[in-house]
């Protein structure tokens, strides 16, 4: 939509997408499958705030169970803002020396600079993630317009080994990665997918709708739309709740795939109290809450953020009980 | 969901939404079916910036031929906050004498003030509203928390000779009606609706799921997510784009309500640029210019509101012909 | 400022603003001199939500022993989004009748549409006002450009009786009106100042040096900046907090007419809790809450606002106690 | 203000804040004097996007001249989200080798998380650094609460070598610091001041207010309101427009600080122009455009920012030459 509004728009992207680095149609077939539902999992701390692997390695055993396309590593549940660079790094190793083969690692590479993007994408290549998820960097929000936001993708893309995902989240960045940027950003042969989590189906269709040649996925970011995306053409998603609720998310997922909307709708409206409570309500704070309910590890996050208050964990918890999720 | 987040406004709802005011289940058979499609018609006005009702006789004809479930009158695509009090009734009478008795007519009735709302409800069900639309009031913000809200909304439901519909619109008031507000006031006899303009298919779902119990109807504000809304239970639409292209809009809700997902996946996606065209991107001013490109008549905005500009007129046409709805 | 940065602007209002409705020099000395401090008053109403003109009356008559410039009627306090067109016309008339003639009224006559607010200023010039106070439209938010706006401000001036005054108060419209257009528009012989709520004193200090010509007025919106605003050239303010300290801002507004700074400084400090108390915290309600302390009717709001709850009442009064305002 | 008003936060503080950290009145007198003027320096890079030392160092010895009570290194228009953290504290040691003793280093040390916050400020210490200034985290807003903030800033303050500055810039954090944690941070004896950059005079003066017994300085964020912001308190500024025009920022604190209010008055409206040129209208490439045409080096921004374009350069010339600061 509306690519004929912005020439100067397409004159970078024509420029930047360069035409050996556009998508050639014989070669999509060999590219990777992203389809299905990803848990984006916290970072667990220990008391003092280190990176406590040992709960780590128990969560990806429990996560590996379940029938997920793969695992999201330093996604905004990640507290990844929260991370030294070499911390990022070690923990993606490591979930990959722990996870079974055939999941896939989606790792968050993104920075606020073009060049830090390229230097972590590159590392993350190294340690095996297979795709590295860049959100919009955003601190400098006057100065991120499509074209600066564009360039810097298409750059962090032309040097990435893996290929790359583009990541919408105007809650935390509150910066919109427009339509028009998105459609010119999926014809580089190196930007595969979008992870759109404004919640906004109409957006997700359109992209889809204009992306049938491109071989471009969208995934949804939220578990509260997972079928409003899915018959709207996303493949699947990157959803917290899928770290408490995994087989469900993927039960759903799977009656989306296989057309029983009436399934689906039941399933799907259950779920939405549920990941209002791991989201909008209570944030990272009550995702670590509610995985403690369910059998993971969830600790802490680091300072600043706080540990759920006594009152809220109450009423977390009974937005899981209402749909009798817990008792 | 979060019913139990907010005690105050529990016994605000309790004290308002009093017994004998509460739904009984076995009336619920005698309620208005609101289900279905409902275009927000513009008013048309002549290069006086007068009401020009010639042209809306001839509008009212062709929409007659389209099955419609009715028409909404004085939505936010009606310039209702630039017409008077009588202008604003005045125009229902005439619409419900030229519509086809079996077409529903919802009014807009809202105003700043709860007296003004209550009186404007009376007129319009004395000139033929099957319904009032009520907008949340937003010009204090601050003020509006959900208390003043439900508050607001109750004693017009308690006075309104017909039916209420709510109505969430955040993008022309920056005021949000909460969930919990919504399945609060879904208790009263007298609120049968809600119009959400959002574009939340989450929260629609959420609502449906919670008010199963309550005979109440969410209608979609947008015709880009008439489908996603649809599978996670929305009953139809309110949406801008039904001036325009409305055999379209029908037929994709009737395809949603017959099950065929494929062919309303297709439909769906190819109107979402033409939708935001008339929307998002060119408000009241590209959709009356749209009409114009559809053999209705549609005009000028009454002033401040200015005319589409040159420039987007072509922009907007090529929305519509990227689909082939214009050539 | 970046006149010269919007030239399409500059063109609208080259031929809004025709050469013989330009401000012509040798008149200036005529014009209406605002400067001084005016309470924008709230509206009373009794315990049926009418207004309480005897109530009225007598606030007029406290009001009138202070050496206000003027009273503003129908701003944002006065709750006029609520009040019908004949209770806005009638409630000035009234104000004129009872009001010493040495002091102004500024009649707040903006509506959402150019046209309704040309026969309000007609109106109000009619029953006595000075001057009319024009508000920004605000419900289509997309719609009210900088081109939209300017011309809708030049058409009202163009029609008005008396001169307007321009209203810029973001925090209830979520409009800006641009420093651009605040400049362009100052050149009409019509329009004489502005009345800037949105505490930006950057802004102020700006179209105070670029009107330097023109003969025109800023009025700062609260009383929280009546010093920091002066100093850069505002020549007083409209303000919630002089209807129940009216002495006090206008002492405040006198040591800095006098250049008294030190005194200014300090009781300009102390203003500022108690400001917040009957402005951003506990708005209208408090107003109205606060004046009962000070021995003004205050009553309740009109419906949809609520009068101010226990908790709060006691908040604001300690914002008053603090600085011994209230005992 | 409000200080009443929030129970819970006035206990976090309690106890954050505990006997032996909170300020002793005996040992004001040896605290650092911030008052002053501050240019917060941008960061060269070469074509390579390196730090380019030679050139800061030029810049460095030119802003020696300026009687600046120091410097800010790694402010907002330092482009520290860009920078490793190497760079950051290799840039200070450089700095500080380079400036004049008698000036002062105010090394922004904000991170997203508590600890590596208090890391960055011991390494800034160590440097030379004379005070850190902390941004508020803002990643996750939600979590951002004034609790989660005060927490945060307690905690670096006790670990901090140097005294610490609170910096409050809500146009790149979206994040609001309150009066009420300002006033409850204010107690603690590491924390000597607040930059304020929201431009909120009203504010600056209540907090000015209610720490008198504190000695808490305010610096004003921005060079639109030097005048306006000392007349209520503030004790200079830390501002983006005195890297260029440093000579004329200086000249306009010394009028205020003398008292000569109608000479600063002319001044100050002067440079607001040339203010926004630099910051709102044109950010960090703005900065480095201007800094070019005043003999220092400005060089091109980090990508994803984009260098200032051409046809922005030339409204920039014409913000400065309006008032004649160029030619």
């Amino acid at each position: 939509m509306l690519r004929c509004a912005q020439q100067s728009l397409k004159t970078v992207i024509a420029t930047a997408v360069a035409q050996n680095r556009q998508k050639a149609m014989s070669t999509a077939s060999s590219r990777l499958d992203l389809e299905g539902i990803y848990p984006p999992i916290p970072t667990p701390f220990d008391d003092k705030e280190e990176i406590d692997y040992p709960a780590l390695q128990r969560n990806i055993e429990k996560w590996s169970k379940i029938p997920f396309r793969g695992l999201t590593v330093h996604g905004s549940n990640g507290e990844y803002t929260f991370l030294t660079t070499d911390e990022r790094i070690d923990m993606v190793k490591k979930v990959r020396s722990w996870l079974p083969k055939d999941k896939l690692i989606i790792a968050g590479a993104g920075c606020e600079s073009t060049r830090c993007t390229i230097k972590m994408s590159e590392r993350m290549a190294k340690v095996g993630a297979d795709a590295v998820l860049v959100i919009t960097p955003s601190y400098y929000k006057g100065g991120m317009t499509s074209e600066a936001l564009t360039n810097h993708f298409v750059k962090v893309a032309d040097a990435s080994p893996v290929p790359v995902i583009l990541y919408n989240v105007p809650k935390f960045t509150t910066i919109e990665l427009t339509v028009e940027a998105i459609l010119a950003l999926a014809k580089h042969k190196n930007i595969i997918a979008l992870k759109e989590s404004s919640g906004n189906v109409a957006k997700i269709g359109h992209i889809v709708h204009w992306t049938k040649g491109e071989d471009f996925t969208v995934l949804a970011g939220s578990a509260d739309h997972i079928l409003q995306s899915h018959v709207i053409g996303a493949s699947g998603g990157i959803c917290a709740l899928a770290n408490v609720l995994g087989e469900e998310v993927c039960r759903l997922y799977e009656l989306c795939r296989t057309g029983d909307i009436t399934a689906a709708t039941l399933l799907q409206q259950k779920l939405i109290g549920p990941n209002a409570a791991v989201t909008s309500k209570f944030g990272v704070p009550g995702l670590k809450f509610a995985m403690e309910q369910f059998g993971y590890y969830g600790g802490d996050p680091r300072s600043p953020l706080l540990p759920l208050a006594k009152e809220k964990q109450s009423l977390l918890l009974s937005l899981f009980q209402e749909d009798q999720f817990l008792k």
